[in-house]
């Protein structure tokens, strides 16, 4: 089964119904059991299904094999460090950038460990963490109706766990995922998501990478 | 005129012979002003033109008003910081990457100011400092008989600047710049170029970037 941590935002919905979609079993977490209980069902609804579960962020993390983390950056100190036993030798797929904003325009922060995912890593030493899907636009992700269009750079230091990953992804129609080596490289992708944040914002769209020569 | 410090090296012949190609008087320059006359011969031969022309370093910077950086970041320093005076009030077009190595796959380098364009405009504070290029493959810039894929992002803090770089930039046939905003987003163009290098490493191929949805 396929958990979302912070799963009712738009990004863990997005990821959740097309993976739903995709035939795979899924459950959405929060803090407030509720809420993720009332999105799943309207979920469910919608498209027809009943592949999409629900609880809050522990129980998702206890039914869960492999975990997407799909809180802000701002949450994922906070969550992961609750969760770090249960999460124990789980894959944890994290998805978060560290981002600031100045005068409206989205910037890295310096964060001490340079990328949030190496974060993640350090804060959950005996889980399996791979970073993807950074550069995804949330908003694309929710509209199920509509192509994907763009990349997935996948990031580990555990070999195995991307691979897992990178076939799971790679089942949802329209992505493609690539290998981005070590978990350190989900800096790369932190900072691609930056810059196509800026670029959103000068050109007033919700821009996407696609790697040519691949 | 357009010039190209440091470019004998793969970057500078193939950005010298695009653009001359597309119209523009180009001049290449080089420590050793030999080798820079007899690189831009060849090129003027083979291509049968007459709108590459050479020096030393020192002689381009003082005929060009455009300069393009086409050394390694390793030697930028102490180029620019020799030609501080020469390059005043001029543009200069940075395309250079703070790299290292670790067993073979390369890194961004934890530099004082984070990114290399940023650093050349602190060395160089009376010249318009545009970041472009840093993506695209200098091997591939070098066979002009095949097309160029791949988008250029151009950032600078001069708006003037990084406008007139695009328009030149567009001005060869099938680059499409995006304009990437100010200077300081150029250490997330410099990021990418060290995601496209580590993918080069994995997948055996050159691999280059297309931003979708502009």
């Amino acid at each position: 089964m396929i958990g979302f941590l912070g799963g009712t935002g738009p990004e863990g919905r997005g990821l959740a119904i097309r993976f739903a979609l995709s035939g795979e079993n899924t459950i959405i977490g929060s803090r407030d059991n509720s809420r993720a209980d009332e999105i799943a069902r309207k979920m469910c609804d919608q498209y027809g299904i009943d592949n999409i579960g629900s609880g809050n962020n522990l129980e998702v993390a206890e039914q869960a094999e492999i975990l997407f983390i799909t809180v802000p950056y701002s949450a994922q100190r906070e969550l992961l460090a609750s969760l770090r036993n249960v999460l124990k030798y789980k894959i944890v797929v994290n998805t978060t950038v560290p981002l600031g904003f100045h005068d409206g325009m989205p910037y890295i922060l310096d964060i001490e460990d340079v990328s949030a995912s190496v974060e993640a890593q350090i804060l959950l030493p005996d889980s399996q963490v791979v970073s993807a899907l950074q550069t995804v636009s949330a908003r694309d992700l929710a509209k199920v109706e509509e192509n994907m269009i763009g990349d997935v750079i996948v990031c580990s230091d555990s070999e195995d766990a991307k691979m897992e990953i990178m076939h799971k992804i790679d089942s949802i129609p329209d992505f493609r995922t690539l290998d981005g080596g070590r978990l350190a490289n989900s800096r790369y992708v932190e900072s691609i998501t930056a810059m196509l944040l800026n670029l959103n914002s000068k050109y007033k769209t919700r821009s996407g990478i696609r790697i040519t020569g691949i």
